[in-house]
């Protein structure tokens, strides 16, 4: 997946007034955005073609699908027949449930994006001692794309070698959630940014500036 | 939660047509009606208040809800604004995801079910070595209702002896995925049935079977 700067927008907004607001503010700088259920929720599964159309913007559904396999398809199937370019995943559910997702974007010609760990302390009760065989997991499926947090450097670092240099990874828990763009994009191919932009009075100046640090 | 005759339909359905056509066969039998993303998805997160409405059913959203706190929270505000009973909520992304759902349960005066393991294959890769763990969290937090799997009876047992006998205890995987009833209700408050029931030819029979097999 080719991100524009290296910098994807998690659009965590309830309304589509607001995301409309903030694609717009920041469509100079980011041509990637993640979707996640509140808004999907919210304004309906067409929040995803109608914020494609308008923005000209890739869309990544991070719906952290968790279910059974025919369960998981079903969402799958839905979230690309409304859009969606990739469908973010949980791991930790196995691989039937995984292969699920895999097997609706290959029909439809889309990417599934693999979730090894997460950003927030309570991911390691559980998640994070799963993390590593998650991901090998992951290579032995043949997947390309990853999911793993910036707010654990190492972990990255970690989830990086073992995915290896030509696997896709991008990494949340940027701004916010305390995690620095410059460190995360040594072993991450693109960060994911939410609140820094959208809660930002100037969100298009935000992301100038995010940019901009970037290429310093 | 009353749950009329102990068994809950898993209304696993695309459309809120056909979604209307099972409801309306089984209302005699269930009033408890478990609704998933492939519906919500498809048809709306209104689809949930149009069942409930219609069928004065009690309507567990069946989200597997699996993200950071922050996430979760809004997800859950969502869900019960639009009428949903309660929410099933994953118990491996940590209990501060889970305190977060919580949380918007008590404000809306509404119900956590603690997700503890799954019915499918893939379940046994990382979510089993983890079940009892994620019970024992669901008890030190306070919850009261937990999911755990039909189609493997001592694993269910293994959880009720966690939970205790006062917690409620949901058991999907009856049915299509090998789960027998009687079984599943000796460890379990109530049963979840789907496929049996909403891909059956006569879903109304198929219903009062199970209602009759139970009572038997």
């Amino acid at each position: 997946m080719e991100v524009k700067n290296r910098i994807i927008l998690a659009l965590d907004v309830k309304t589509m007034e607001r995301a409309f607001e903030v694609a717009d503010a920041v469509s100079d700088y980011i041509n990637t955005i993640k979707v996640g259920y509140p808004l999907a929720l919210a304004e309906g599964l067409e929040s995803i073609s109608m914020i494609k159309e308008e923005f000209s913007s890739k869309i990544i559904a991070d719906f952290k699908v968790a279910d059974i396999p025919e369960t998981n398809r079903k969402i799958a199937d839905l979230t690309f027949e409304a859009g969606a370019d990739a469908i973010i995943v949980h791991g930790f559910v196995g691989a039937d449930s995984v292969t699920a997702c895999m097997e609706s974007a290959d029909e439809h010609d889309k990417e599934v994006f693999l979730l090894t760990e997460m950003s927030h302390p309570g991911a390691s009760a559980f998640l994070q001692p799963a993390a590593e065989h998650i991901a090998e997991m992951g290579v032995e499926l043949g997947i390309k794309n990853y999911v793993a947090p910036a707010t654990k450097i190492n972990r990255l670092e970690t989830i990086r070698n073992i995915v290896g240099k030509n696997a896709f990874i991008i990494s949340p828990g940027v701004g916010a959630q305390g995690g620095e763009t410059s460190s995360t994009l040594d072993f991450a191919d693109a960060a994911i940014v939410g609140r820094s932009i959208y809660l930002s009075h100037d969100p298009k100046n935000t992301a100038k500036g995010i940019v901009d640090g970037i290429k310093l």
